[in-house]
């Protein structure tokens, strides 16, 4: 047995309360090197006749990567505490590991063992509830629709009268999405994503001036609490940006010190060594990137953070916005994001906090900063197999099992997918036009585990390259939309309202794949029901079998609308290129 | 090479700011399995030519133990962030590990790498500055001297004048502390860790009844006030205990609860699921273990955090203390002790919180909770290997270095090391009554890293079994002190003030060791100076050489207080049994 490659460790993902009641506690072992695991556990305080009483249960194989098996059980500790170790055999041995290393004979003093040593109810990492049933869609609002031309900058196109440019406006604005609300609601999506809506000098708005104030270009306070209060009305929670990292080049605080330097009042609120500032190639101030007109908040400056907290609080008091996303997120201190938590969550409990990070993020999912990040590990994935073609299905199913590892199953829960947003190329472009891996890639997205988010556009099959081309103005005239792609978004998103299973509830399981037989299988499970789902990501025909026995089962394909007649125990599907299927029994 | 023993994640000791500065970047592998690993890294913002800048420089080896070898680097980004991945060389191959994996050649989108996103100056962990300086007294009050006979409780014994037992008392209070100070000056401690002194019913007061009232027998709140300021003119800290976890059976709320069951005002304070409350062998409401005399406190109900947030504010803010160590601290929910390091560190910025757990604490010590934890795994480390002598010295630094490696390095210089508590057998018990083992302990724990702590008595030979046995009355007639083993505590403690590298100055390194070899080697140096710790464990004679060359460099020997003329390159120390040295060049 490789022991060097055994990792457990009693925190994150590894180690957490998934409910109230229950604990999930995961090992990693390298890949078929370890035939079973079971749990070698007990109450820490609970012996008899001088004995530590221990207990044993199996652990489940519930995933493999490249290099890894991973294992988990769910377990309820009676008295919400538990010392534990993992009993691991192989064809040639049994061994047990603990906190204090491997050994032939268990350890008789339960302090060897791994801890975790007490259940709170308060720490079970929860996303407000309505989250994993929420889709998502993604309005850059400059470019959604311009409802009122009263308001649109000096200088604006007639809607999509030209490509979209860093420096050009076409008069998008709140009444342009309140006006297209119906086709929202048809759609089917149940919550909007805004990039940001306050006073900022670009059409991207992510350079604010005034984080108190609406842009004028969009609308005022009364046509947003308007805009909110009918998206309400239309089950659509409303999710808001914030620009916590820096504020922009005409935020006033920023053109006090500029003006000023060491004398303003405002001289700690940025990172500033060396007075005077200077901007060029290489600042002389902490800036997002070395983008001069984006000078960094110093977030540990009580100021500051007070000013950015009741920002967060202002716009959720007053406006009863539903959520928020916060923009270069990884940046920021995790202090300023606790408090902005507690800050925010005060004032509405169940406001989703979604954080912008690239990267590994399990340091801002522990429960105390945010409910979920943008997950562009599912995006580079989503890319590589089915618009670029550079991985193989069993290397796809790896990849997201490796991501999926990553964190608590309640986190992968609530994570925000996404196949597209204002900082990439189009999905239809990526795929080089091709209609039936943009279907395919939203069948995926759409079934998969995790909350998923539209970028306004993709589902009528909107093209553009990396920004800004991928802000083109939002056609309106229907004879410029791909019906045929819409009806499918539309028709998935119905499917994921009337099966529970497809928006978060049961258990995930990924299915065999081989180089061979190169189809992304996937099990959604509860007590009651199965779904799988099948999809085809190459231009050849296949037949997949299900790997297990369907004898006595009703199986109903939910694609086709129709039951089968099983007629074998083994049930083997067919799948057309690009084709996939979605089976429930 | 072992791919799937590579281990490395941004985060805990893997990747955290070491100072304002500076990172550490630290990496797992395989046993003599890597030869060499460099980091090769960049801004993520920093292109030439649509090409990321990427550079590379040399992990240093730090440690290695059963499994792992242990690979560090200390790297000041210069605009504070950092992406990398880790170029790891064997005799067969050289390959790049990223976060995305292992790749042959590295990927040109730093996406793909490791990211630290930024160095926040507040996110440096840092212990209070004199507490790496500080060596610890613990006293359990009842037991270390008697000034005052007036405040004994009804029935105490004359002092020492019957062994310990669960329930005799013996008048120990502050005015007996007091009275000592001089002895606690002369030996030359600098902290003393108070157990329990609120009003309680037990001699060991660990079942609270008030916390905002000093138990009577102790004195009143004038006498410790008075106890606090003759310490600090001695320049001595004191630190209290505080009992978070769990109430005493007779603090007012829970006798309320136990009368009025769920129409107690206090019914949520506690975890009670059912009423009427039930004792017995198995409480039906949760407990310390399932002591029914220490019912569990709810610190999820606001009141019960209000309250206990307050007497945390209390006794820093009324009493000037300079530490809390928390008890049960593991058992507590996280978030309350978040808020109580809010709460007491805005009385006092460098009051030291120090929790009670015996296991990995990774999650209590990511800067958001505890300064330390009382250092278990040290103490059962020294037990096996000095006294039980059920390891061997290679065996010892290898455990010893699996705990270091549990940790960032400025967590280890702030740990509070321990061979002793009123929780263990005493130490010369532990030894067998091997004066020279006890001796070697000593030696070991005031040289290594992190702040000791000397439990009273253990100093001048008390003997004791588990308790109650450990916790005998400190006697006062110089004859039946054991005086060579004071001194030798004395002259340690001496070294250790004069020689800063012993307190936690410095970077520190295990030297080679093997079975043939059995001697304690290591290293603790500075830019100016390096100090070598040789210690032999075993009842056989022997020599150790020191593997660097010594040539042109004076060495001092600390404990014989003489300088050595080093003849040759290779200075190889003669060890009588159980003997240690001490060398400075």
């Amino acid at each position: 047995m490789e022991r060097s490659s055994v990792y457990h460790r009693p925190t994150d993902q590894f180690a957490y309360p998934y409910d109230e009641e229950s604990l999930h506690i995961k090992l990693r072992t390298k890949r078929d090197n370890v035939d079973t695991v079971e749990l070698y556990y007990g109450d820490q305080y609970e012996w008899v006749d001088g004995k530590w009483i221990s207990h044993k249960d199996s652990l489940e194989k519930i995933g493999t990567d490249t290099l890894f098996d991973y294992w988990l059980i769910q377990i309820k500790p009676e008295h919400r505490r538990i010392r534990y170790g993992f009993l691991l055999t192989s064809a040639s041995e049994t061994i047990l590991y603990t906190e204090k290393g491997f050994f032939s004979t268990a350890p008789e003093d339960p302090g060897y063992y791994f801890s975790f040593p007490f259940l709170h109810t308060s720490e079970v990492f929860r996303a407000p509830s309505w989250v994993k049933d929420t889709v998502w869609y993604q309005i850059f609002p400059e470019r959604f629709g311009n409802g009122d031309p009263t308001n649109d900058p000096k200088g604006s196109k007639p809607w999509a009268s030209e490509p979209p440019a860093r420096d050009n406006f076409f008069g998008g604005d709140f009444q342009g999405v309140i006006d297209h609300l119906d086709y929202l609601v048809d759609l089917g999506i149940t919550g909007i994503y805004f990039t940001p809506i306050f006073k900022a000098h670009s059409n991207h708005k992510y350079d604010t001036i005034d984080y108190l104030e609406i842009d004028p270009q969009f609308g005022d306070k009364e046509k947003f609490k308007e805009l909110v209060k009918k998206c309400h009305e239309n089950g659509i929670k409303v999710m808001l940006d914030a620009v916590f990292n820096h504020s922009g080049f005409y935020f006033e605080p920023f053109q006090d010190v500029l003006e000023k330097g060491e004398q303003s009042k405002y001289s700690n609120w940025f990172h500033t060594p060396d007075f005077p500032l200077k901007g060029g190639e290489r600042p002389n101030y902490a800036t997002f990137a070395f983008e001069k007109s984006m000078p960094k908040f110093n977030t540990q400056n009580k100021e500051v953070k007070d000013y950015l907290l009741e920002v967060g609080r202002y716009w959720v008091r007053e406006f009863d916005i539903d959520g928020w996303r916060l923009d270069v997120a990884n940046e920021v201190d995790h202090q300023f994001w606790r408090e902005f938590r507690t800050a925010v969550k005060e004032i509405k409990p169940d406001l989703y906090i979604l954080g912008e990070i690239w990267h590994d993020s399990m340091p801002w999912l522990r429960g105390d900063q945010f409910d979920a990040v943008m997950n562009y590990p599912f995006l580079t994935n989503v890319l590589n197999l089915f618009s670029k073609e550079t991985i193989t299905a069993k290397e796809f199913v790896e990849n997201m099992t490796s991501v999926i590892q990553l964190y608590p199953e309640n986190v992968n829960e609530a994570a925000f997918n996404l196949v597209g947003s204002h900082d990439t190329p189009r999905i239809l472009t990526e795929c080089k036009d091709d209609l039936n891996k943009v279907k395919l890639i939203y069948t995926f997205m759409l079934t998969f585990i995790g909350t998923p988010c539209i970028y306004y556009g993709d589902e009528i099959g909107l093209r553009g390259e990396m920004d800004p081309g991928c802000r083109a103005c939002m056609p309106w005239d229907k004879k410029e939309w791909n019906e045929d792609l819409r009806n499918h978004v539309k028709g998935l998103l119905q499917l994921r309202k009337s099966e529970k299973l497809l928006a978060n509830e049961g258990s995930f399981q990924f299915l065999d794949t081989s180089d061979e037989q190169a189809c992304i299988a996937f099990m959604k499970k509860s007590k009651d029901k199965t779904i799988v789902v099948l999809m085809n990501p190459t231009s050849n025909e296949l037949e997949y079998s299900l790997p297990f026995s369907l004898k006595g089962k009703k199986m109903t394909d939910l694609k086709e609308k129709r039951e089968y007649a099983a007629e074998a125990d083994q049930l083997s599907v067919h799948l057309k290129a690009y084709d996939y299927s979605i089976l429930a029994f």
